[in-house]
This record gives C-alpha cells, sequence and structure tokens, in this order.
C-alpha cells in the first residue's frame, strides 16, 4: 500500500430537510455577505432556492445573486463572477446547484486573490487562499462538494483544464438527496457514471491494495443497484441517498487511500471531447472513453482489471466485462460510442490534439503515461 | 437512510517512515512547548521515541516527558497529566502510543480547562475546547487517533466511562503500520477485536442501509484477513497496513454514516469487566461479549444479522455465524468466554452492577435499550 495523506475538513450535513440549515453555518464563520452563484434557474422551480434565502434571511445574511453557470462552466463567466465579489465587498463564495456551480464557486473564491486565476490552471501560480465556500447540492456526480478540486473552460483557448488546493475545501456542504426527485433521467444517469469513472480512475491502478479495492467495488456495485431502482422509480429515497453518499466516498479521498493518485487518462480524454462538443455532458463523454480506455489499457496492470470483470460482473475475461459495462451503460440511456455522441471520425485529429494540449503542464495517464497516438487509438476505439 | 453529519478534520498521515514529519506538524500550529505522553516504555524499544525526538528537536520544539499510562487509563494519572500541563506552560499533548495514551491525552487536553475532569464523564459539564492534541500510533485499535472519544476509568468509583466533543479530534496523527511489527501478538489480535466490534456496533443496528453496510462488511472480512495473515508473519506489511486503516475507518465516521449512531451495548458491557478487572484487555472482553449479545438480541433486528451470517461466514442462520465468529477468535488466541477470562460465576452480579451504573447518565443499548435483567442475561451467555 502506498504512504497516502487523508485530510478532508469538509463538513456535509446529510439528509432531508436539512437545507434550512446553511444560514446558520454560514453565520458561525462570521460572515455578512455572500456570493449565491447558481445555474441556469432549476433552483427556483424545485423549491430549493426558496429554502436557502429564507434561510439566509433567517440568519441575518446579505447576498447578491449570479445566475448563468453553464453545465461546462466557463472562464469569462467565473471572472465575471469575480469583478462582482470584488466590487460589492462579498466574504463568502454559496453554491447552489451541481459540480459545475461548485467549481464555478471554487474559481471565482480562489481567483479573488489571483491577478488572473487562468494562471492557476496553466501553473504559474499556486493557489494558497480562497474565500470560505459553501454549498447546497442539487445533482450527485463530481464530489465537489466533498473535494478540493475544480475544472473550468478557457473556451478562447478551448482548454477544459482543472485546479487544486486545500483552501478549496468546501467548509459546509449540504447534501439532500430528496431534491433531486424531479432531475431529468439523463442528470441522474450521467451523475452516476462520472461517480463510477472517479472510482474507477482509483481502482484500475491498484494492484489489491485492501481494505480500498473492496469499499471500491462496494461503491461500484451500490451505484448499479441505485440507478438500477431509480429507473423505475426517480422518487425512491433510499436509492438516492445511496447514490449521493456513494457518490461523495467515489472522490473524497476514501476510494483512493493507499492506491497511487489515480490514472485520470479519461478525465484527461473526456475534457478534451467536451471542450470540442460542450454540449456533451461529462459523465456522458466518460461513459464513451472508459469502455475504449479499458479495452487498450487492460494487460497493464492484468490482475487488477480481471479482478474487476469477476467482481463485478462475474466474467473470467476484460473483454466480456467491458461489453457487460456498455450493456449497463446502454441499458440507462448512455452513450457508449462516439457515434452516438453524433461526434464524426473526422473530428477525431482535433479532440487528440485539444486532449495533448495537456501535456504542457503534466502527463496524461498513470498505468500508461499516454502520448498523442494512444490518445488517438483510444479515441479510435471509443467511435 | 438516517440524516447524519460527517465531519472529521484529522489529518492522517500514513505509511512507513512518517513519525519523522510529527515535529514539522505540530510547527504547523505555533507550538513551541508539548507534553509528550506515553505509557510503560515500549516506545523506547521499537525505536517511536528516538524519531519522535529526534523530530521534535529538528523543528525547536520543547517537550516534557509524561510516562506511565497504564492500558485501562486512569483518572488519577490524566489530573497528574493536567497538573504537569499547567505548570509547565505547555501548549499542546503529543501521544505516543496506543488508544489509552491518546485517550488519557485527550482528557489531559480537555481536563486543561475545566475545574474538575470528572464532571465532564459525569455530563455535569460540555467540553467545548481543548489543547491541540497530536499523536503517534502504536497499535491500531480504538480509531482515537481519528475520532472525537475517550474513556477513561475513575479507579475510586469504579467506572469506566466515556466523554465525547469536537475538540477532541486530534489535529494530525500518524499512523506508521510497520512499526506494529513487534507488537506482542495478543495485542495485535485485541486490537482487531476491538476494530471489529466498533463495526459491528454500528452495523447490526442498519436496516440494510447502503453504501455503509456493504462497506461494513468490506472491512470486517479485510480485519479476517489481515489477522490470519498476520498469524503466519508479523511483518507482513501489507497486512499491518490493511488492519491499520481498517481500524480507522471502523470509527472514524465512515462506518456508521446513515446508521442509527450504532448500539453500543456491547462496548458498555465490557467497560463493566475492564472496570472490575483491569487487567483484562478491552478487545479480549469485547471478545467474550459480543458473541453472547448477538445471541441475546438477534432477533429483534433479524435480516440484519441474518445478512451478517450469509456475507460474513456463508451461513443461512444466525446461531451458526456466531459459532463461527467464536472459532475464528479462539483461533486467534482470544478469548470466548468469561471462563476464558478466569472470571467466576459469582462475580456476575457485580459486573451487571458496575455496568448498570451507568444507566444514571444514559441508556444502555438501542436495538434494545437493556434493563438491569438483561445485562445479567448477556453475561451469564457469556459465561
Amino acid at each position: 500500500m502506498q504512504n497516502f495523506v487523508f485530510h478532508n475538513p469538509t463538513k456535509v450535513i446529510f439528509g432531508t430537510n436539512t437545507i434550512s440549515k446553511i444560514g446558520k453555518e454560514i453565520e458561525k464563520f462570521g460572515l455578512k455577505k455572500v456570493l449565491l452563484l447558481a445555474g441556469g434557474g432549476s433552483i427556483k422551480k424545485n423549491g430549493v432556492y426558496d429554502q436557502v434565502v429564507a434561510s439566509l434571511k433567517e440568519n441575518h445574511i446579505e447576498w447578491i445573486e449570479f445566475w448563468g453557470v453553464r453545465p461546462n462552466p466557463v472562464l469569462s463567466h467565473a471572472n465575471e463572477g469575480i469583478r462582482i465579489v470584488r466590487e460589492n465587498n462579498i466574504e463568502g463564495i454559496l453554491a447552489v446547484g451541481g459540480g459545475s456551480v461548485i467549481d464555478e464557486a471554487k474559481c471565482i473564491a480562489a481567483g479573488f486573490y489571483l491577478d488572473n486565476l487562468w494562471q492557476a490552471f496553466e501553473r504559474e501560480v499556486e493557489i494558497e487562499k480562497a474565500l470560505p465556500i459553501f454549498t447546497v447540492l442539487t445533482i450527485s456526480a463530481t464530489c465537489s462538494e466533498m473535494d478540493p478540486y475544480a475544472v473550468l473552460t478557457n473556451e478562447i483557448e478551448n482548454k477544459k483544464w482543472n485546479i487544486g488546493g486545500f483552501a478549496l475545501y468546501p467548509k459546509v456542504s449540504i447534501i439532500d438527496p430528496s431534491i433531486q426527485f424531479t432531475l431529468p433521467w439523463e442528470q441522474t444517469v450521467y451523475g452516476a457514471i462520472d461517480a463510477l469513472s472517479h472510482i474507477m480512475e482509483f481502482y484500475f491502478q491498484a494492484k489489491g491494495e485492501e481494505p480500498t479495492s473492496s469499499i471500491d467495488e462496494a461503491l461500484i456495485l451500490n451505484i448499479f443497484r441505485s440507478i438500477d431502482t431509480l429507473q423505475k422509480n426517480p422518487k425512491d429515497y433510499y436509492a438516492r441517498a445511496s447514490l449521493s453518499w456513494s457518490a461523495v466516498l467515489a472522490l473524497n479521498g476514501i476510494s483512493g487511500s493507499g492506491l497511487y493518485g489515480g490514472d485520470w487518462a479519461c478525465h484527461t480524454i473526456e475534457h478534451g471531447i467536451s471542450a470540442i462538443h460542450p454540449e456533451v455532458a461529462h459523465g456522458a463523454g466518460l461513459a464513451v472513453v472508459f469502455p475504449a480506455w479499458i479495452k487498450y489499457i487492460h494487460t497493464l496492470n492484468e490482475p487488477q482489471f480481471l479482478r474487476w470483470a469477476r467482481n463485478i460482473f462475474g466474467k473470467e475475461n476484460v473483454e466480456s466485462a467491458v461489453l457487460s459495462l456498455k450493456e449497463k451503460y446502454r441499458s440507462w440511456g448512455a452513450p457508449v460510442s462516439l457515434r452516438d455522441l453524433n461526434i464524426s471520425k473526422q473530428e477525431i485529429p482535433l479532440i487528440a490534439e485539444t486532449v495533448w494540449k495537456v501535456s504542457k503542464i503534466r502527463t496524461i495517464g498513470a498505468i500508461k503515461e499516454l502520448d498523442y497516438n494512444d490518445i488517438y487509438e483510444i479515441l479510435n476505439i471509443a467511435y
């Protein structure tokens, strides 16, 4: 088992009727005024917005609203948020939404202290501090509610890159799984596939390390079961709760304890796809990339891939398990090929080049450090 | 799934050659002088003491040593520690040892701010603050290294009781599993049984909640495998590491997420036994009490006990699984009856009365709130 540090200071308040606690939690940090960051307006329809502002009012916390975070959040909008925060003496960010909203909240919180936010993505400056971040989660997927990472798209340079830093852990995150009852089906599924992919990024790099390998398998199987249940009844609280907490454990440090930091090639490749095609949901892109990557890479760490084939799908070889994974995703209505995403074969070189840009600042993949040709091949298999 | 809060701020540094980091971690908190708290001297034999003081020196941190924490730590020794801290302007506590040393460190850290430490155990005062606590763990068992609890024996009143509070989370804990290579076999086993018992306290109260029930099963099976391996080779790093991290997850919040807070009757009953018989290791007492309690209580939450019988032992009824559990413990050389502990049948009423004292401040058990007769019966089954 590899040495590791586990240090996750986020306070998670989990369960039904917990959103009303957010104001009090912000007040405990002594804040008087926050930026309420949100997406396209779904929180006004499902009652979350009303619960949040009632709690802020009750605890005498002022807020300024900033709407319009996109599903793949963009640099220009984050920069606009930083400007609003600076001009209004705002002391913290309250993200009300899914991973995109929380990621942009982190960018604004860190960017407040930087001359140029994007320099942090280019690794030209380090993130040493950030305004305090609070979240009310509306889609279980990214674990941004309990991790120190954020992904943002620089829409001028076609780069979908990430940042990380201890200051980016939210102070308090509220997860009420019942507010996800009314999510569109695709969002539930793509969220689950994102969480599954986080676990797999860590798991496939392992060499059987315990207890983490077994915990990861338990999480994968539970996410499968939750989605199968929600496909029949989207208002099954038990399944929503199991999915929500599994998605947290997928990237809050537990699923990777003692492993090797994760491979992350699939995430990097997917970010290349959705940088070019922002209409592609992150989870949809991962559903396409992961099976192709497993086919391409599995012989390099065969025992762990075989363990996965056996313990998750009861299969005796990896190729059969990949088919089972694709079948599972397809049964949920998810795409499993670039073709399913309406991406043409001609676009593959452009996507590969977009992915390859990130090699300027870091390697791509760990089980194998991928070069341009590897990426090109994986995209071809994914076609 | 029940609502819950997960908030565990302890930084865990896990792995080989990590003890040298302790001085730097203390220095980051701005401390200049700590109490180095320890037990009977084993840390001088296994090299841990030398590594710790070298790290303190390197980071210019003064320390005063206070030795002699007993395996079941006692109030008089903790009070002496509080006096030393007050008289020497000590700013934090560094526990170097197992759960007993860490528990007493927490008592000293909290007691520094109290007129009378024992009042916190009697629930007459709340623990609102504590000196910062740092730990270097030498036995994986209690998870005191990443939890907010402490157990202490009031040797005048024959009470082995507990306290808890957010201020009692250690700031930083260092877990180097390799320093446990030279532990006496019984200590390894009793530590593992303590960890298993923590998981079972939560698990048996559950009603199949996921992902926690599956994670708990993964942890139980991994602890079994680790001990089986260590019985053959006590220097198997992989097994030590799996055991150490499983013991942390057993009580750092993960094994109980979304469950109902745990039953804790077995722990309370065991504390009654070792209050009268301080020579009985906590893990040994739990090995005796748990099987008896399962036999007495299982029909009140049968589906979860049956799930345990099936998923852990492949048995179709609980009674058979209890036999398997006792067999497993016996194969490790652990006691499975009061007789094995050299406790006579005549002592059962006194032990039951000692357990019963705690009913003054809280109920005993949750699946069933036990009365005096229940406790008496369980002890008889355990005989």
